[in-house]
């Protein structure tokens, strides 16, 4: 359990104010993961309104008394009503609400925060953000993926395989997006996997790149499926991975073998002395 | 404050055994952006070995009993330490403490976190990553700029300004990390940022592109600079700006205007006003 003397410690909370709209990240699933500040808003907020990517033990964390609504959008289907929610979000504040609207992960990393956020801003309605672990660092993470790594990269993309109509986005240069990071994160990107693997080989990269899957990262039925990029959209069909499902792609892969959570502890240390191994005489 | 019918509702926290090693993300500086499962290790363990970059809000929720032991290194110096690092983390998990590894941030988003684990697993010791709110989302939300919005980029990439030595990476390839990603966040970029705008514009982004700094990120501390990418470095030393700080390059630094928590509302409005306009006359 949390310790009471240590929350105890912890600043004053930022008191959540009537008319105002807070645009809080849920994190990727469990919890246990959400911030504390976070949860004082849960605790505090008189209306939640959350999207489909909020998990229900999140959910079961608003007061007894707040009022949840719904404002999901599912798989990638076209949006139109991404106004209605913002508006729905100035109507409720100017009810003299306390008004908490719930992104899963981050709200303003592929979130739509911004949209929202934007809305506030021109209706005169006071809002705040409050960050969430993105889906992609808390994912990866319960996957016993690392992002980065000092031999394998400096940098890192995070990029979204939905645009605003829920296709695949037209702008990316694939060939840049290749060369400039050695590790992709993909969010959203099971619906148009097979497509997006095609664009990244044609691309350049290895089809024989390693890749994993994670999907419903953080809960208790996360599944990881450890494929290489040729083969990960069929293997994924195959497996019946489900969405939301976060997609990585990279030698940092590899080094799941050694920090899989759910490996026995045997084959960890043996993964990992070979890693280790490896690395020293590449250093010589 | 936090609700305890909240903390009621909240599923079993895991138990921190002798003998096992979390490494565990601090979050980027507030303490109340720190995870509940973060704050539950705080309460559990034995030592806390932490980094220069975990603020002293965040330590203090530490139990009262707990060892704290400083392993940090500042500044992009060489640090011939991290072996050292790791084997006191055996060491301390051998002698059956439970011991927090406490990295700012994420610990696996360019925090060495991989590295520990590899030698804990090699070392046969167990251990669990607890992610944090990286700098690079929390720093940036409490900036008000937004990492993404679907009129300027569906993709980010994050990059560190030093490697292993210190030393700016090599091994990017400018012109691609340019064209890959419209929005860029660097880590650890302030004291080589002159040559990073430097190849960032031979690799073809307008001097003009708009960039912001921000140092000390969610602390009371915590200072903006809004410039573009040609004056960054010159107006980032006259301004004083101190490390850790965090730069951002690309459109959504614009939406500041709009999204400022301490600008005043009735400028923020029509900065909004403003950008959604415009957005709507590029829509028609």
């Amino acid at each position: 359990m949390i310790d009471h003397n240590s929350l105890s410690r912890l600043p004053a909370m930022p008191e959540f104010m009537p008319g105002h709209v807070w645009l809080v990240g849920a994190g990727p699933g469990d919890p246990r993961l959400l911030s504390l500040l976070a949860l004082h808003a849960l605790g505090e907020a008189d209306v939640v309104i959350y999207d489909a990517l909020v998990s229900p033990g999140v959910l079961a964390l608003a007061t007894t008394g707040a009022a949840l609504e719904y404002a999901g959008k599912r798989g990638g289907k076209p949006s139109p009503k991404q106004r209605d929610i913002s508006e729905r979000l100035i109507e409720l504040a100017r009810t003299g609400r306390k008004v908490l609207r719930l992104k899963g992960g981050d709200p303003c990393l592929f979130g739509r925060g911004a949209e929202e956020a934007l809305a506030l801003a021109a209706a005169g309605v006071p809002f705040r953000f409050v960050p969430g672990i993105t889906a992609g660092i808390g994912g990866l993470a319960a996957a016993g993926i690392p992002m980065t790594h000092r031999d394998v990269n400096s940098a890192i993309t995070f990029l979204t395989g939905h645009d605003a109509g829920g296709e695949l986005p037209d702008t990316i240069d694939w060939r840049a997006l290749v060369q400039g990071a050695p590790v992709l994160v993909l969010y959203m990107g099971l619906a148009h996997l097979a497509r997006i693997a095609e664009k990244l080989i044609d691309a350049g990269l290895g089809a024989e790149t390693p890749a994993a899957l994670v999907s419903k990262a953080t809960l208790p039925e996360q599944r990881v499926l450890e494929t290489v990029l040729g083969r990960a959209a069929s293997e994924a069909t195959a497996a019946g991975l489900e969405p939301p499902c976060l997609i990585v792609i990279g030698e940092v892969v590899a080094f799941r073998a050694a920090l899989d959570p759910d490996a026995a502890p045997e084959n960890r240390a043996r993964a990992a002395e070979a890693i280790l191994h490896k690395a020293s005489r590449v250093a010589l």
